[in-house]
């Protein structure tokens, strides 16, 4: 049993959720590749669309996510990951989660506080 | 402000997390329509990909998911709404969560309860 890589073109969403306090962190997507050596190594790996390569997420930043558990949706084309994140941030805005903005009347707010200053974290 | 529906041929993913004690319920996707009509009125809906049209959730179950926060991601192409689901279940097969599933060494586990029989709920 694995997720159904013959869907979507071989590309399907992977949501990361803290697996301790159950935040939503970030959707990526994975090929079967990425599946594959998240599977093999317990690190989240996610294919890159913008660079069309293999992702290991934290490569650059150390910022890993550690794989407890992982979940797949009624009709496998979704897979979910409680990870570990490790430096305490998922999004490279430096934010904990990509989801630091909230939608409401046609506005976005900010609700939280960056952990890390992204040019000091991807120095080139 | 709203999402970048000019990505993904118009369809965003779109999470669904229950407000309440933080479960991931379902992913499904919005285009532009959905995104107007549940900012609009207040319940989530979708873009059916299998039906190609426009899907109020729990337009036959009852099951509707009333939005209490949508948050957007960094990228401005996933959407995060965060659900009071009524019936107590998001998924057609009847579990809480369509990730009713954990994936462990080639097999899944089933490791929810199902809260309703879909024979009853989805009578033609």
């Amino acid at each position: 049993m694995k997720p159904d890589f013959s869907k979507q073109n071989g590309l399907l969403p992977a949501i990361a959720q803290s697996a301790s306090d159950g935040k939503i962190l970030m959707l990526a997507y994975m090929n079967e590749l990425a599946w594959d050596m998240t599977v093999k190594t317990g690190k989240a790996h996610y294919w890159s669309r913008s660079r069309k390569k293999l992702w290991l997420k934290g490569e650059e930043s150390g910022h890993v996510q550690l794989v407890e558990e992982i979940l797949l949706d009624c009709d496998l084309d979704t897979i979910l990951l409680k990870v570990n994140q490790l430096g305490g941030a998922a999004c490279h805005t430096g934010y904990p989660s990509c989801f630091y903005r909230r939608y409401r009347d046609g506005e976005l707010e900010t609700i939280e506080e960056p952990v890390f200053d992204p040019t000091e974290v991807y120095k080139k």
